[in-house]
């Protein structure tokens, strides 16, 4: 996400130097020899910049905001982490105008400074979330920055984004970690895969996130992630008893009533 | 299926002529239109051919080999459908052999002649079962089929076969028309679509899928599709005890694991 909006940045002719730093000194070398990032800063160094983009878990981001000192008083910290309340809320009141909690609804299944994609944004939403509690020059900045990279700006309350990313991005998650542990754990997996198409491949995909990020995106989203694990389950089990039941007539309307997600949704 | 198999069929010279039978006049019709077919002839005809593909819903396949007259007594009948037990086995004797019961492990959410590609199987697999059923030449005529739309040919047991469709690519099918009702199912099912992105689209894009073509599948292999529901929610229900005592240790080891998938599946 970081190398992306780096690139994105530079090829928008934003940002003229991008200043980068990774707590994996191996990833910060990638970075620099791939052109992503100009100069590689100390962690220290990196507030006296006009702005600093936190993409890292989404734990490391609070943790971070909570001891931070800015060197730039004026700074626009915008974080890119998937889960929005507890950032929001955590983040210390001295320095909670410096920030804007943002989620681009893009994304790839890989992480690392070799997965930046210069074009990752393009045409996708973002999420501004408790724009109230951000200052006025750093909404401005970063809408600036939003909009320089074609993105659909989105406001919305952190609560209600956390919970409408649990259904359409970390379900989807879950469910791919799950179908790829099912498959993982048949005597035949490799008999099995042999046969794999398009649609286990796309199911599967998202399986190759890092655990790292995911498990703390799955934490502090837990309680909206347990309710939409007990929607779809319940959603499971309607189809169990159609199958029990040998029933064409009640899997026939599960399935109608799905097809209509794409009468609404193109 | 049927309509991208006579595309293929005529780009690779295999089929001079192909004649199209559609149980809906109006399929019938845009067939002949896009030049699928050249000519459309009555369901009795088609066995006067040198081979007939079937391309319809499971089911569908099962009543009309108990019930068709061979015209051409040497035709080679390639069945096409997702299951491939029943229509094995329930085949009359007076006919198996020219049964070649095929699967081919491509497809799209799209049925109807206008979703016809002319490159579907390329490069794909074809699973052939129970080929000890089926003579001789009905099998060497096949398999010049296949290699010739450079497919990799599989051979398996229908049973054996069943059972790993089930999990490769009717558990798939069954998850995302869960995860599209759970989501229609939300008050604010809109404003969640409004933010989905590749993940949502990925997992819900086989929900579009054909509920008269799914309800035979899942119930001719509802015996194979209630394992692997039960170990599928089972996977779930690890997430979700994992979420319940918020440990990051036991979210690491089950994404872990489901990371190892594509260790084995490129």
């Amino acid at each position: 996400m970081g190398g992306s909006m780096a690139l994105a940045m530079k090829k928008c002719a934003f940002a003229t130097k991008i200043l980068g730093y990774d707590s994996s000194p191996e990833n910060a070398k990638i970075a620099l020899e791939l052109g992503i990032v100009d100069e590689i800063i100390s962690f220290e160094e990196t507030t006296r910049a006009d702005i600093l983009i936190l993409a890292i878990p989404v734990e490391a981001s609070v943790e971070i905001l909570s001891s931070i000192t800015l060197a730039n008083p004026n700074i626009t910290i915008i974080d890119l982490g998937s889960t929005k309340q507890k950032v929001s809320e955590d983040c210390p009141l001295t320095i909670r105008a410096n920030l804007v909690a943002a989620h681009p609804m893009s994304g790839t299944e890989y992480s690392g400074p070799s997965a930046a994609l210069a074009d990752l944004y393009e045409g996708k939403t973002v999420v501004l979330c408790d724009l109230q509690k951000s200052g006025v020059n750093q909404i401005k900045l970063t809408k600036e920055i939003f909009n320089k990279l074609n993105m659909k700006i989105v406001e919305m309350d952190s609560a209600v984004h956390d919970k409408h990313a649990g259904f359409i991005s970390h379900l989807p998650h879950l469910m791919s970690f799950s179908i790829a542990n099912t498959v993982l754990n048949q005597e035949d997996t490799q008999s099995i895969l042999t046969l794999a198409a398009g649609g286990f491949k796309d199911m599967s995909r998202l399986a190759k996130s890092s655990p790292v990020m995911w498990r703390e995106i799955f934490i502090q989203n837990r309680q909206n992630m347990l309710q939409c694990l007990s929607a779809f389950k319940s959603e499971l089990t309607k189809f169990e008893s159609a199958l029990e039941s040998s029933s064409p007539d009640e899997l026939t309307a599960l399935m109608e009533n799905a097809n209509r997600l794409y009468k609404i949704f193109k």
